[in-house]
């Protein structure tokens, strides 16, 4: 008889693992115990079944030959036995067995194993918000009580945020949580014809994947969607009228809604590892090594469980992810089988649809890089996807970070209409080998006009941070420019684009100095003055930088990202 | 006084010293001697302005700001002195100074330099073709004497092309070519409503970049957009009649022609730097050190008159790239200045769109590889671009190459209609660090349904690769069983699709046997034969494999590739 192997969840990380373990070694046991209904399915996908984009949530469940993976395709083709509709209730490391229960009869099982993989996922966060019931106002609900209130997470969750959608039930939505579910939440929302606000708790959208700066650059494109989002506001209660939502109120307004979907984030599912003496790490994910071994080595762990190294500091965190939990899925396979493979890590890469735009960001943010103690700076740089000639080139926002001194990448976040996710795919391997940025001056990425700038823009990205770090650039954030502004400091606001430019769009307090004619109207600008330029990406902005320090001015920095990275007051100049 | 800096070549590689030199060092004379009349232009976009694409090939010369980079821009907001129109004609070395003479007034003049850059750039390499006159038939001429026929390089070239185009004044195009601007040239004039025929000398279209089966599958994609491609087939002569071109014969046909484009590909302009003595590459690229330097100390040169050393087997090769050319600008422009900064080399990245394909490549191909001693394996992988289930996911084929033993990724080609450059992106860093397979197996590349499947196509390619270095899978090219089927070989060629895959497109002499159904049909498959599994891109195969495998088949192979990437006979299965 073959090795005997349980696996417990049969979403992503559980079915890959059987799949490989099954081409691996035809002779195992192999059991999937998964408490849902459903099996071996695209969690990432379910939003675009409710957005209809998607006909059949089935779709999303299908083997790429267009077979349903339900419990008798497992069993059929890949020998495979499946209880779905199961909980794993207990871990009896001792015997090497587990206890599983029915969901749906309540019988009990006793599954024996050589080896159990833990693929446990991750269950939404619910925080402790409570709900009322306005006809019965002393009768204390929970918000899941009230009918109309999601978490969306599994195939049960998009099929009744589809019906209520589908079926006109609601026409005014608040999406609790601003992080990336939330966000494709929102979209789907607007695009099925419901007013939707969102409302994030911490002070900007997407706070554990992007700095302040760039989330509140796409907040500012959410209102062009009319998406009404608000941050730094706290979910006090829900109100529900004859079990339906009604109302959300937070300790700064109240918002109508006749749906509420809970996007609060994601928490491992580790608590029948934790009663069985399996070490949980800080980060709340069940740890393990780099041969995804918990602390029973006869005990893998596998996707949303799990926690895992963070590839450019080093140390573990929680990163649910369905690409790593696939990946990990085939790592656990090989290594039952005596193979070593390793995962080292990840780097928190993500990347987003949202509208037109696309969201993407690989290792530290700034704000993570410092809390950390690294030193760091940053460039900020708006360029196309396209040789800008070329029809249809569209804008895209990187920002860089590096370690100073190694002058180490240290992470990226790229924004915009145009083509994000080649550039992060660049960088994704530059932060995977620990590269430093003058790797990234000469990388050897393929051009041709219809596909990049002749200098791809992460390449340029990486020079002008180089300049900032070898001090022949200083930049300053537009946050800081603005608080300069509203304190009232004593500075020149330079714009150095062209009158048609700025005739267009200009920032209020600016003064207008055309790059072109600078030199001539040097004596205009007081000496003694701190001087801050911009231009309409910081190119010329930095041009102009080198022209005022070679004729001796001494307090001369360029905001990063010139007016395309101007989040606050704008106008239209005077003639 | 500042260094006096001269920079021979003003199209890429030049302006991009001039400029950067300019920021670094305003106390600089910066001087630009460039035989064409026009500066600064993106060559790789001229295609694009020949098909209309672009209106202005003013576009292409334009700052950001929309001024035109002609000299009077550059004494202007530069200072940098331009003299176009004007032949370098003579390097001193000893006296520092450099000879020129007016393409216009013929005036001479001698240019004294501290340092000197050459960017002299390279020119269409004109194989020795005779042409003949129809009604002079004695008369033997250059073919460049007839009219309509056109090199492809710099702005006048461009013009007339575009001119004869618009004019109506041809009909039927000959391409002599078929590396991407032969490629790049075809699709603009099939677009432009030509017909058009393009001979390749070599067995295969775009040799330097591709293998001849990668090659293969794009040809066949040319026949649905109605272009002629001859490969393997030499030119013989031209024939014009009364001045006009209007037949290309070669040694195995004749094509009617009344405009020919001469896409023979590209020669250094290394003669100047050759009669001055400088050391210039086997390659026929001048030599330069990682700092950009000839082999005179205070002669630097950059674009696409060097070689450059291809990181991946550490030899110095010609690769006239215009990227290449922009970012070595930079490099050479801090070195005059006393930095330190370093050109390692390249990679002989590529990326072309061509019709909805896009064509990319990076590192070796097997061909190359194989010729420089490697011993190498392949995979051969048909994807999708998006999550397979998401609206508008689309094909592309990874062929990944790595150095068996070490398993160091060497290089990949792919192409597809799908997102190619994204993959790329991805693949060139990996190359650059000289990566290996298994960083690519768990590399955190970002997923969202929207922008790729849940292992990316890259991931799925290295670790197909594994399997065969590993021996889990033993790989057959189409290329060979096409060669074992026209030998008549005995083999059993098996289809593991489903019915309805098979009556929808076969392989002549395939046997249906449906993956699904193969346990319980391994009686009917002799056991003594080579049995040869293919699927639709290779997976199913693969799993076919080893079904027969653990049932005591010995001689198994699964196709590269499946039916995919099948180049030859296809027919409809028989019900």
């Amino acid at each position: 008889m073959g090795k005997r192997v349980v696996i417990i969840g049969g979403v992503v990380a559980g079915p890959k693992v059987a799949a490989k373990l099954r081409r691996l070694d035809p002779e195992a046991t192999i059991t999937i115990v998964e408490k849902g209904k459903f099996l071996s399915y695209s969690g990432c996908g379910l939003i675009y079944y409710i957005g209809g984009k998607i006909k059949n949530y089935q779709e999303l469940m299908e083997t790429p030959e267009g077979e349903m993976q339900d419990p008798e395709f497992f069993e059929k083709f890949t020998q495979v036995k499946v209880y779905n509709q199961t909980e794993a209730t207990r871990i009896n490391r001792e015997k090497k067995e587990i206890e599983t229960r029915s969901l749906v009869t309540g019988e009990t099982r006793i599954l024996p194993y050589d080896y159990l993989v833990l693929a446990t996922g991750a269950r939404i966060f619910q925080p402790n918000i409570k709900a009322f019931e306005l006809q019965q106002p002393d009768l204390e609900l929970g918000y899941m009580d009230l009918a109309h209130v999601y978490t969306m997470h599994g195939v049960e969750d998009a099929e009744a945020i589809r019906w209520t959608i589908k079926e006109k039930l609601a026409k005014k939505a608040v999406i609790v949580g601003g992080g990336s579910i939330g966000l494709e939440m929102a979209e789907c929302l607007v695009e099925n014809g419901l007013e939707v606000t969102l409302v994030e708790m911490l002070p900007e959208i997407l706070p554990t994947f992007l700095d302040e700066d760039i989330g509140l650059l796409i907040r500012r494109y959410c209102q062009t969607r009319g998406i009404n989002i608000q941050v730094g506001e706290t979910i006090k209660y829900i109100e529900g009228e004859g079990g339906l939502v009604k109302r959300v109120i937070t300790d700064q307004g109240s918002y109508e809604a006749d749906i509420v979907i809970m996007a609060t984030g994601f928490k491992s599912n580790s608590e029948l590892a934790q009663k069985a003496g399996l070490i949980i790490g800080k980060s709340g994910g069940i740890q393990v090594d780099t041969s995804l071994r918990t602390s029973d080595p006869n005990i893998f762990a596998a996707g949303d469980c799990i926690e895992v190294e963070n590839l450019v500091f080093g140390e573990k965190v929680y990163m649910p992810m369905g690409s790593l939990a696939s990946k990990q899925g085939r790592v656990v396979a090989l290594n039952i089988c005596g193979e070593n493979e390793i995962f080292r890590g990840a780097l928190s890469s993500m990347i987003l649809k949202f509208f037109e735009y696309t969201i993407a960001r690989s290792g530290l943010t700034v704000k993570q890089a410092k809390d950390l103690g690294y030193e760091v700076e940053y460039s900020l740089v708006p360029s196309f996807d396209k040789a800008r000639y070329y029809p249809g080139a569209q804008q895209v926002i990187i920002k860089m970070i590096a370690e100073k001194g190694t002058k180490r990448l240290l992470g990226a976040q790229i924004i915009g209409k145009g083509d994000v996710s080649m550039s992060i795919y660049a960088l994704a391997p530059v932060l995977h080998y620990g590269g430093r940025l003058e790797d990234l001056s000469n990388l050897d990425l393929p051009y041709s006009p219809p596909f990049s700038s002749v200098i791809d823009s992460v390449c340029v990205a990486a020079n002008v941070l180089r300049n900032k770090l070898e001090g022949k650039l200083v930049g300053i954030s537009p946050q800081e420019v603005e608080r300069k502004r509203k304190q009232g400091d004593n500075f020149v606001f330079l714009d150095v684009r062209t009158p048609k430019e700025y005739l267009d769009l200009r920032i209020p307090g600016s003064t207008l100095s055309p790059l072109t004619v600078l030199s001539q109207k040097l004596d205009d600008i007081p000496k003694d003055k701190e001087i801050i330029i911009f231009s309409e990406v910081g190119h010329r902005g930095y041009e102009a930088s080198l022209i005022l320090k070679n004729a001796g001015f001494q307090d001369v920095k360029v905001m990063d990202g010139g007016i395309t990275c101007w989040p606050y007051e704008q106008g239209r100049g005077e003639g």
